[in-house]
């Protein structure tokens, strides 16, 4: 059964397991740091397929897949599967998921995607009677950029702010097993908003849902950053990093130590030209699912803080003269059950 | 606690219940039969906001904010939300929601959004600790046409199979009490998708989800049509509502005596030129929230399938040739807890 404690926090008390994950990424991930522990790196940005879109939903599914194929089950073994994604009206995950055939709930939250999923995933385990859940997401640099920026061809200049799009996917199959990684506690984010209207700073639009999840867990649960190995972000790159560890310290949580940000564990920054760093929904999802989890798995790292943070804005709203909400949901991974 | 039954419905043994729920509509849609059951109709549809998009997240918030106030809840007495809607990146849920600081999970579901975020709710309710949820989404007419078709000063012509997307919002609180309206079952979608691939015929596309989830509700249940007083779908209009009796009819269903559609409900097709009927998520979130509950609420109506309807394409997905998926989430409503 599940507990809420404090605020917006929510004890599993049976402790759900990842049983399998899986990712795949493109090229340029996979000329990154962490090029050897992802699944597969496809060298085609296309898949194969005819349109950036259907390359992203072709990725979407190949992942699943692969982490259905880990876990050993068939696809009508997963009572459902949360997926989303960056395109307007979520269409890699629809168009990538739909032949597959899993009782599908759809969910919208940015880069926040990944941990929003693995969060209802883990919840519909541990009390709502479902043996299989599965978490996905995506992203894609081409469908992202031009749906949100800029055509590709227009080769329009980044400023030092802008972080990559990650081309990339990641995907858990939830269950109940006794072997780590465990999801012990997951704390459900607010919406959160500063004012930033620059739409190529997305790591200062987030920083302060990321800050105010982080707080809201630590004193729902009367812990702090010295009781986690790893406090793991989705995608704040550099500039929202920063923000970060500034808005925590004012709070009286220093957390440097213990953060690592997935969009800029993927990248190197020195050589690859990505400004910022990464970004994307499969940004966090590819590195959670391909660097982080084996090291939980194998109890390097016992207690992990991982927060995925969107930026909850559309091209629409930003020319609305809108400013930029962000949110975060964190999950807390261990290689111990409660 | 949750029990799953068959293959994709779940029982929710401690059975919540709906404690509040409001609806706000506008002009057309108070010129329509159900205008005395709308809590709010609004003449003004900019709902003096200086755009359609903010004007939606307006009444989106005010829906939400009426529901809780029905129910006697501050927004910080509320575990946490589920919201979305028809815009690129769910801009009406997300901007409308931002200032209210309940925990916030983004859905996507097209127009099933409803009832997924009252399976959502009603599952955290029973299983997950929570004391408090919020299922709520909106669509409104200016927002939609823009942006899936073609500009309002276009004037386009819309064929006979073309639905009218309804400005409105509903919202349900839910929580635990020994009152009616209980929502006892769910049954998860999955997405359905006979390649349809005309977008301004959303009723064929969405009628082969609708019969595939209440085929395998019935299914997983060993009920039929004659065991609830009123088979309740989002938006199929005439031409969907028809295609569903014959689908259902050819697996030995006949539903077409219990069925009613909200995008039927909604407008009087004789004289508000809509063409086959109302469409949108606002249409059966709207509907549900002011004629249906208050029927269970009272008894009137004992056994009621809710079942809202998705489209699953973008403008996207369209221009590059694909076929338009479909979704339906069905959540039983009953005046009896299990």
């Amino acid at each position: 059964m599940a507990v809420k404690v404090g605020k917006h926090t929510i004890r599993l008390e049976h402790t759900p397991s990842i049983l399998s994950y899986a990712s795949i990424v493109s090229k340029k991930e996979g000329e990154g740091p962490l090029a050897c522990y992802f699944d597969r790196i496809n060298e085609d940005t296309a898949f194969g397929q005819q349109s950036w879109e259907k390359a992203e939903s072709k990725m979407q599914k190949d992942t699943v897949t692969l982490a259905l194929a880990k876990a050993g089950l068939a696809p009508d073994q997963i009572d459902c599967i949360f997926a989303g994604d960056l395109l307007n009206q979520c269409i890699s995950s629809t168009f990538g998921l739909r032949e597959l055939g899993i009782p599908y709930f759809g969910i919208y939250g940015a880069c926040s995607t990944m941990s929003e999923g693995m969060a209802l995933g883990a919840l519909m385990i541990e009390g709502c009677g479902l043996k299989h859940t599965v978490a996905t997401t995506s992203s894609h640099f081409c469908t992202a950029e031009r749906q949100y920026r800029f055509p590709l061809e227009y080769g329009g200049q980044r400023p030092p702010t802008s972080q990559w799009t990650v081309t990339g996917s990641g995907a858990v199959v939830l269950g109940n097993a006794v072997a780590p990684p465990y999801i012990r506690q997951i704390c459900i984010g607010t919406i959160e908003d500063k004012g930033i209207k620059d739409a190529n700073n997305m790591g200062a639009a987030m920083a302060p849902a990321a800050a105010a999840t982080l707080k809201q867990f630590f004193t729902d649960t009367q812990t702090g950053p010295q009781d986690y190995d790893l406090i793991l972000t989705g995608d704040l790159g550099q500039v929202g990093s920063d923000l970060l560890y500034e808005l925590l310290l004012r709070e009286g949580y220093n957390i440097k130590d213990k953060h690592s940000d997935c969009g800029l564990l993927i990248y190197d920054r020195d050589t690859q030209d990505v400004h910022a760093g990464g970004s994307g929904c499969g940004c966090s999802a590819s590195v959670l699912c391909s660097y982080i989890l084996p090291s939980i798995q194998e109890g390097r790292l016992t207690n992990v803080l991982f927060m995925a943070t969107g930026a909850l804005l559309s091209p629409t709203s930003a020319q609305q003269g809108e400013s930029i909400p962000g949110i975060a949901h964190l999950v807390h991974l261990s290689s111990l059950p409660n």
